[in-house]
């Protein structure tokens, strides 16, 4: 389903002609019947503004959940990516990416150049404010960005990665999503993709994915005996917090996707939404805590935390169709996918920090492939061509960057440098001059 | 009042006639009064949704206000326990918490068996949508788990704490719930509990009493020369943080508890809560921070964030009726009650680590029994009887399965188990695994 | 613009007269036609009631910006502060803040004495709820205060600074307030703070220059070689943490400051302002970014949170009429204020702990004079004077309290206390009682 043209009036009270002042006759009527349509445009807006802000508020669940998952040496350099990302994706979104992602896309491959032209108030007619939309649709880019932040800590410049960035928030990400959400080609072919399982999820994952290849593993990480050298992050409360964040946002995230609240079926359509995706986290949440006690004899919280993650994610491109019990089952399936996907990336030593690949890119697949179960508009294999178009798109085009950055300036701090903490070398505070600034040592 | 047939059309409009569509003569009208019913449903749905995920946020609060008043050794387990109670408290409150609460009650002792059907949104009739609804009633539900979990902390082993959480959010919460709120035997009676001053926080507060009595108190805390040994909590931010989560939630939990938002007076009725709700709130701080001061020469920041709590839990039971001064006395007195029952507790050698048995549980009686001041329908004679047959119900229900835990798999680690910390011994990560892990010497 | 007469009825529908119930022949039309009004009174009360909930929350941030800022030997006090600060600004705006600063101003320079009087819900008429509007009004007066705390942190006595709040939120506050906001003589005269950038923001840190000024620097700050002696905050993911509520918390600051979201065109207008407001806050952390790594060689992660703080400021004013280029250069600018003014306070030897000063005061003005440039009803010439008057009024009676209070009770604890550390000394309960209190060496 695309996010452009939702909104239609139903045909029905569009034919009896109500809603346009013809004549000082019809006045009074249309003096009513104008109210009317304003409360769609004012519910449907404040969707907009309230899945915004929700979503918005994302930014700081990823910053608080990467803050607990890094060495306390590295955690005002992620505290300061992430808000600099969000600053980021703000501009560049604004500058390129909201046009190259809707702007006359029409069954093509990339919308127009140029920054979006926000309204002026008194013009900004429709079913709902063009500028409510653009927020909306921005912070979702935001998020593309932060899981990519996650999976690279601790061993990442942060000008690379800023420059990384700009690049995918001002143009991967919305030539991919104009795909679907711009009512590009995938959408004409019926790919579904509800909130963004792949436009989101498994895009900020493909490109997490392809700088963790390219950047390499951090130093100690994975020792030459071939044992796994744990490096506990620095504070699992603000771990918590972030998930919390998340949870929360996500509500947002899923429920005002449904891009309109003005009607009885769309309002009641939010809510099932709501449902659904507290399910699939819960869901998440008690097969991961189930299994990591099965399996290691401990709860693993971390894995707990990822397993909400997880079933959020699952469940994100297709938060409406599913009954609560498939719901139930596509997050469980999430929140497990990441208990045997951590360890994996570990065996093929691939450091993924915070665990961004098995929730976002893994669970996104997932949650992506899952959607004709519920679905019936929706087909495995254009859910699969989606999946593959949208994957190889943005890992190739990330990794060129990747490389280039790589090639030029150089993405990598020196060994000493990883040693110190990234903190005292490039942000020249500490996140907790007071307290030990000991880390793993290795 | 209950919280399930509180809508109906104003007899006048209703008397019109107007709101059906019966002839194709009556479409124009029809199609302007279904838009009209449409804004209704739409606000009221919106209420649910806006207030649930306030409330849903309050689960954050709680896990970073017990985080920061547990010891560092337990920080792990008491995020891992809060996460994974408001997932269980999802799922129970779906397979038998709502039926058992609202589906067909009618005056009696509980509603009946099996999951809540989530209505397909084509179908979701009725003045609301019937999901947001479940959203709203089952956060409520988890706030209740989220109660028992402080007072615990420190000395309970996770699964026997997870079990009980799926028995009180899936049977003992609803059926009480389902005396008032489900329109049961003490709804028919006269009780009066507006958003769940017992039935939520009291019922919290019971089934954490009976807990910490079966439980006992953590090895140390009480001195056999009688002196009470204090065991500082690892983060005063996070405490407050929680704390302000809370206090932002309940505008949510009050506010939205008016369960409708469609008409002037509804909407004027939730901006008045909201008033009265902070109001308690400031009330309870100033009491707690003065009382502190006079008592003890010195503001005591825990008793100051539990004096705005205690101030929200007394409120809640009618935030409507009050005048502000009315508000300001109510809360105020639940501030002083959270700085003269800690000792109290203490006294008796109940160890509540977090207090929230005089925050929720005592301070939630002082706001039931205070209804009757501002409001004219309720009795006090009628409040007591709510007030004890929950607390017997959910004290006596809570018992059994606490005993019956601790006869069968048991629910307390081994002394040299608590010693060491429960997430050492049953999470596996510590919560701060770079600072000091000292605790405080015992 | 006032902040209290925004609402009337266009006048094209309120000449056709329909709104009023006349006789039982309009019955049918006027119960349509209520509804039509009702939504609007409903949607208007909501947007007070969202943008108050996200303002409070703005509490919580300033609370943990604060926590993050300042040394762990003083995080209980600033913990303790902030919410204190928060319950007595709701009870000192109820006690004469609001109707000091709104009832019967019209045109002079304050209102009337005496409480705010909370309507019954059914008599709560007019174009949104009286108690909404209290709601809102309340939370910013609150923020003025939380600007005050963190200037002073680290050196204040809790008691003396909780009075100097009660008398700045109950009595200078809505006087300067009553000027403009209740079409007091600077709106008569053409002055323009649309969310109050000076209003909230200035005048907050008017208080704090003039408590800064007569409390004197921390003990060591300013070495006697003229040295500034660093002193690094205790939690840098605390700080962001409270920057990014602060952030989301704006978006009802500058959002809900549009007081009305019954038409399109108020509900485009909050769009607008959403948009606005975000790039301000990109623009102000991307210039503090650049700025810090090319003077320094290293981005400084305060500037950055502080860069997005002083961006929110300075779109304040003025959120509505900027093209997202203007917003983009206001927000901008704001963040080199906060780069260039920090050392220069450090300069002049004024210990502002946490950027308040530059943040809140400096750039507040900044986007005050700055309004003309987008808004052409507004003058630089009339600006100046607004800026001017609140300046002076806050400043000069602020330091009359701060020094009568200096020379009653006392504002600053012994050098010995402030070694030793306020939590110690006044709160008696430590931050981080498990971690290092070592603090900074002086």
């Amino acid at each position: 389903m695309n996010r452009l043209y939702k909104y239609s009036l139903p045909a029905a009270v569009g034919a009896l002609g109500i809603f346009t002042l013809t004549s000082p006759a019809l006045a009074q009527d249309a003096a009513k019947a104008t109210m009317t349509m304003d409360a769609k445009y004012v519910f449907n807006t404040l969707l907009f503004l309230i899945g915004g802000f929700l979503v918005m508020w994302m930014a700081a669940g990823f910053a608080m959940l990467e803050a607990g998952l890094v060495r306390s040496k590295n955690v005002s350099m992620q505290c300061t990516k992430n808000i600099s990302l969000f600053a980021i994706a703000g501009l560049m979104f604004w500058i390129t990416g909201y046009n190259l992602m809707y702007e006359g896309v029409d069954g093509g491959f990339m919308g127009s150049f140029g920054p979006k032209a926000i309204p002026d108030p008194a013009k900004d007619a429709g079913d709902y404010s063009a500028s409510s939309d653009w927020f909306f649709q921005m912070v979702f880019c935001a998020t593309t960005a932060s899981i990519v932040s996650g999976t690279l800590a601790e061993r990442i410049k942060i000008w690379p990665f800023l420059i990384f960035t700009a690049l995918l928030t001002g143009f991967i990400y919305p030539i991919q999503g104009s795909w679907e959400w711009g009512t590009g080609w995938l959408d004409k072919m019926g790919f579904s993709d509800f909130a963004g399982s792949t436009l989101v999820h498994s895009a900020g994952g493909w490109a997490a994915l392809a700088g963790a290849l390219i950047l390499g593993a951090r130093i100690g990480k994975y020792g030459k005996d071939g044992r796994v050298h744990p490096m506990p992050g620095s504070s699992m409360p603000l771990a918590t917090l972030g998930t919390f964040i998340l949870w929360l946002g996500w509500f947002g995230f899923n429920g005002a996707s449904q891009l309109a609240m003005g009607t009885i079926s769309d309002a009641a359509s939010v809510s099932k939404i709501f449902v659904n995706t507290n399910m699939a986290a819960a869901a998440g949440v008690m097969v991961a805590i189930t299994l990591t006690q099965v399996l290691y004899k401990k709860i693993d919280i971390t894995m707990a935390l990822n397993g909400a993650l997880a079933g959020l994610v699952s469940i994100t491109a297709e938060p409406l169709m599913p009954s609560v019990v498939q719901a139930i089952f596509i997050g469980g399936i999430g929140g497990a996918i990441v208990v045997f996907v951590v360890p994996l990336l570990d065996k093929l030593k691939i450091d993924d920090v915070v665990g961004a690949i098995p929730v976002h890119l893994v669970a996104g697949i997932w949650g992506t492939m899952i959607v004709p179960w519920s679905n019936s508009d929706a087909s495995f294999g254009v859910q699969a061509i989606g999946v593959a178009a949208i994957g190889a798109f943005v890992f190739f085009s990330s990794s060129i960057i990747w490389l280039a950055l790589k090639a030029t300036i150089g993405i990598r701090p020196t060994a000493e440098e990883e040693r110190l903490g990234l903190d005292a070398v490039e942000i020249g505070i500490e996140a907790y001059p007071e307290f030990s600034k000991g880390g793993s040592p290795v």
